[in-house]
């Protein structure tokens, strides 16, 4: 399963999928956020490093479009949860941005209306998933409901265990439809949290990106981690796997997640459909036309 | 209104919003597709222009973005209308797609289903409007409604009649509620079209994006034309008027398209939101948390 680096024709070694799969004893608290596991480069290798890749992802993403036009029925869903701040939006623009957007379904949950409370948590979770050819983006997800949830009591303990094994047949399921799931959790420090929001308060530019409430969530961070926690035991299967990257460098986290991608688009091998109408034919058509 | 290329910032006088215009007395025939209004460069000047410019949308798209958040009602709809291979795609993925995913709404509008078909033509375009702060793409429109029905007869001229006065009210309404409309037309030639289709033809990583269909509805090129002039006629309103790109060199297309939503926010001057909080407070707050 592992490649060189040479075999990945870049310069350093990262294989995300092995090394930041939550796989059974994962602790969350055993992750450094400084770190760059799999990569012994530095932001200006990164940076090039994400350049590089881009067309590499670009080009398999219009072939997953392309041959969803053939009948298949492979898409993709990459599922980001973080703490505040700790680069969901910078993973949206510098690595889904780079995608055509014709074959990407970015969808960011907010807090639900009045009418999703009304229903089932995954009653607004299934309308937005990603189409046969398209990589869908959730940009948050059906994960809030196990994790601020928990955080804040607003559902109990029998609540939250149906919700992890709900999320679990509604992952099987979507798999089952030819959907493959990148799920990424971004691991960032407390301490980089306060730089982070820090640096928005400092500048005018960035306020509208603050809330005082983000301020009271942090106090709740320790909680934040425990469900963190329970949420990647109770769904990090060995068919949907979490992947908890360290992302107090932002540039590594982008090119974890991009990496992510890519390998999750290669697995799947997404072909140019063979033209349903015959070629020549058509050639001397157009031609005469 | 109109500025210098000094003014500008660029090397060369680009005004699409003024000579692209469809104003009254417009005809579409006496536009030659491979002309390229307002710019004196080249294509290799052309795509610099275009690299060079994606900083200063994606940063007007940005505050049209944060400024809803302080309550602006503000939004862009770009309206894409071609003949089929004029380059809408590329639109998408070279100018649409430089703007950060998440202040873009893009809809691709196909063959409606039996439920649109069951409402009225607007129902489905309604509920693909941008919210406020955000740039709505609409690939294929409403305006297919008075295109392809009128070519192919599927609606009479008392009803084709009705729908382009529907449309004018529904975009008045739009432009109320805080929508600025930038409306195009890619324009092609007939010999052009046939170029780009056999080039797809001849590649297999295109044919996918091909279907005998493309040559039947060549087959009424002309019936196309005149339904695109009479369109222009009747829908080219002073508030909401219609832009015509020569689009024989799409590196042309895409910096017109591109200076048209430049100007389209310029116009509109989205601010950074001021805080509504007390910003040293949250820093002092911050930082002992």
């Amino acid at each position: 399963m592992m490649k060189t680096k040479q075999q990945r024709g870049v310069d350093f070694y990262l294989d995300p999928g092995e090394t930041l799969r939550a796989g059974p004893g994962f602790r969350l608290d055993a992750v450094d956020p400084e770190s760059t596991p799999g990569y012994d480069g530095r932001k200006a290798d990164g940076a090039r490093h994400l350049d590089r890749q881009d067309a590499r992802l670009d080009d398999l993403q219009e072939r997953l479009f392309a041959a969803s036009k053939g009948g298949s029925d492979q898409r993709v869903l990459l599922v980001l949860q973080a703490m505040d701040t700790a680069g969901k939006g910078g993973i949206v623009s510098h690595v889904v941005g780079t995608m055509d957007p014709q074959g990407v379904h970015l969808k960011a949950f907010k807090a639900p209306t009045d009418q999703e409370k009304a229903h089932d948590f995954l009653w607004r979770i299934e309308k937005e998933v990603p189409e046969a050819g398209m990589v869908g983006v959730f940009d948050r997800s059906h994960y809030e409901d196990v994790l601020i949830h928990r955080v804040h009591g607003w559902a109990d303990e029998a609540e939250l265990e149906r919700r992890y094994a709900a999320i679990n047949d509604f992952e099987s399921r979507l798999m089952e439809q030819g959907t493959t799931l990148v799920k990424v959790m971004l691991h960032i420090s407390k301490d980089e949290q306060k730089d982070r929001l820090l640096a928005r308060l400092h500048d005018p530019a960035k306020h509208w990106k603050y809330t005082t409430n983000d301020l009271a969530e942090r106090g709740f961070w320790d909680d934040y981690q425990a469900a963190f926690q329970i949420m990647l035991e109770k769904t990090s299967t060995a068919a949907a796997p979490w992947h908890v990257i360290p992302a107090n460098r932002k540039w590594y986290a982008r090119i974890a997640v991009q990496q992510l991608l890519i390998d999750a688009l290669e697995r799947i091998g997404p072909q140019w459909p063979a033209a349903d109408f015959d070629v020549d034919e058509q050639i001397a058509a157009v031609s005469a036309s």
